[in-house]
């Protein structure tokens, strides 16, 4: 008996997956971290109304969740001041990715993102047959005219562009991504992942109407509103675009209590302020740990510091190892030169101690 | 300026939606239902200690979920007595539907389900480009004999067999899938939705390996364990089956509290075989009450009831909105002849008695 053969997309695609989650390094080494600094979660936790909006509903749990998160659709509109027919909710930005990507990609098609960029959109790129090209970072940043370039050359459907940046920290003003938008190519969509946009300085939000049929613009609920497990994010767009969703999208994939946390995470704004005043703190701490012990932060806005180690990959990429044999999980680019950069989540003061205590023993075991 | 072009398939598609929410009929009438019993939901709800875990567990909400849902996984190896490399947990039924159908089918494949079975899987077969064939219930029940010879005939790459089936409660004897199993062309992968299955008798489990590459099944959280909210499902299948989901599922997306709640909703298997008791109860008085309005319950096993209403399609299309009027939450099947029937979720007393007191009226009502 033979299985039955998988579509050729898939058949045709590596069994990598793009992260190795922190609980899988832990079972790895038979021991919890003492410190989460990783993934970009926000150990500073979502609001306490969030908490305990969504204790509440666990005895609703039983009912499916609002096939429309009307409550929080609505909400949205009003925080963003965008129409309601202008936002989709969906299972985090990972989710919405998979499903844009799906929704515009025909197999064959060119995409263009960083090379170093977010891993899990490739991921998805290639999970529908899109060709990725790849442009690479200028100066530890995005490089908007060389994404345009190969926008151009390749005739690309999707050029994916995060502001700020991840894996480095690094922001454009909003008027480059204003022109950017205005060069595209017709019919080129450009994605725009704001998923660290409340870490970031006002200049960095580009001035783009909720309408306008070029650009996605995609946010989370995972990072600054401290919801990363609760997997639930939204996207804004032209309404045709955002329609295109209900076509593609598990009507019911939101789980209740993301709805209902994320409402409330979103309606205490001044928990959103003070987390960003920490994350800011925080920040300071990370660059002054890296610069007691010889490593360079580069400027962040975003609830990380990617500090330069001021060697190569070779050299970050055995400190990974050595750091996580000390209790502590962090993460790093992929690709050089930025590979020689270890990339460190804000988190409270006593993780922080942790890697403070670590970074000199690990740095000199490599 | 013009929106970037939609993807062939995806441009082809309809802007409908499987399944109208509850909460979007509430805003509809502008009041909330007094019964909910259309959504074949639990309303005995979880175990206690599902809720309990899960209330505790919002303060680690932070946290990014186990990717690989390492102790929901090993919790289900066991329970099911299959190896851990035959399971994949993922966003309920639906989501894991939509993963499947992505990975089997190439735009064109032929697929094989009954008419009037359950929408969100056509739903993602015509997502992914794939041409559904529809065979007839037998006797209100699917027809597995119609379903293999539809197979043959058009070579399909799919056929969807529910057990019990939605919506109209029956079920096979066991026997009767394994002998479909063994008829199956070469290259036709069974999809057996077991959403049901912890409702129905044990003869109707039919003895499969866990490693047979001919068959897949799905499990859920949302039915019996009372979790429909959690976005929790799971699948058993080959090995080699089962790792292409990690090709292109979202290796993130199940909520944390999901993972955590169904855990504990499984090792609390006494609190589940109370609430398949409760369930029986409801169906013998769901059936008493369709009996006493001159409507006659079907034999379920599931946690519905379908009620014949005798009458046709048009009748029963305006008995639901009937029923709304009066505050009960109800579905019907939606293709003739199944269509003559109203389906009944089992709920408290307190539900059922709100659909006692109204039914007679909205049945004068039509």
């Amino acid at each position: 008996m033979k299985l039955p053969e998988f579509a050729p997309i898939p058949a045709s695609l590596p069994n990598t997956v793009p992260f190795v989650g922190p609980e899988t390094l832990q079972r790895q080494r038979g021991q919890a971290f003492k410190a989460r600094l990783g993934a970009n979660e926000n150990g500073f936790g979502p609001s306490p109304n969030a908490i305990s909006a969504m204790r509440e509903a666990t005895t609703e749990i039983w009912k499916y969740g609002d096939s429309t998160s009307f409550d929080l659709l609505n909400a949205l509109s009003g925080h963003c001041r965008v129409p309601v027919d202008s936002i989709v909710v969906g299972e985090g930005i990972d989710g919405l990715l998979g499903l844009l990507v799906r929704l515009m990609l025909a197999p064959g098609d060119a995409v263009v993102t960083s090379d170093g960029a977010y891993p899990t959109f490739n991921f998805h790129v290639a999970g529908f047959g899109g060709l990725l090209h790849k442009v690479p970072y200028r100066n530890d940043a995005e490089d908007p005219d060389a994404l345009l370039a190969k926008a151009h050359e390749t005739g690309a459907k999707l050029i994916y562009l995060a502001n700020p940046d991840n894996p480095m920290g690094s922001w454009l003003e909003g008027h480059r991504i204003e022109h950017l938008v205005d060069q595209l190519p017709q019919g080129t969509l450009l994605i725009l992942d704001e998923a660290y946009v409340e870490f970031a300085p006002a200049t960095a939000r580009p001035r783009i109407a909720a309408d306008d049929p070029r650009v996605i613009r995609m946010r989370t609920f995972s990072k600054a509103y401290g919801l990363a497990g609760a997997r639930i994010g939204y996207a804004i767009g032209h309404p045709e675009l955002v329609s295109g969703f209900e076509r593609i999208r598990n009507h019911f994939g939101v789980n209740r209590l993301a709805q209902i946390g994320a409402l409330a995470a979103l309606q205490d704004q001044e928990w959103l302020q003070m987390t960003c005043d920490k994350v800011s703190q925080a920040r300071v701490k990370i660059a002054q740990i890296g610069k007691a012990n010889g490593l360079v932060a580069l400027p962040s806005a975003t609830n990380f510091v990617t500090l330069d180690t001021g060697r190569d990959g070779a050299f970050a990429r055995a400190l990974i190892p050595a750091l996580e044999a000390e209790g502590v999980f962090v993460r790093m680019p992929g690709v050089a030169p930025l590979d020689r950069c270890i990339r460190i989540s804000c988190a409270p003061d006593a993780e922080l101690a942790v890697l403070e205590a670590v970074l000199p023993s690990a740095l000199k075991h490599v």
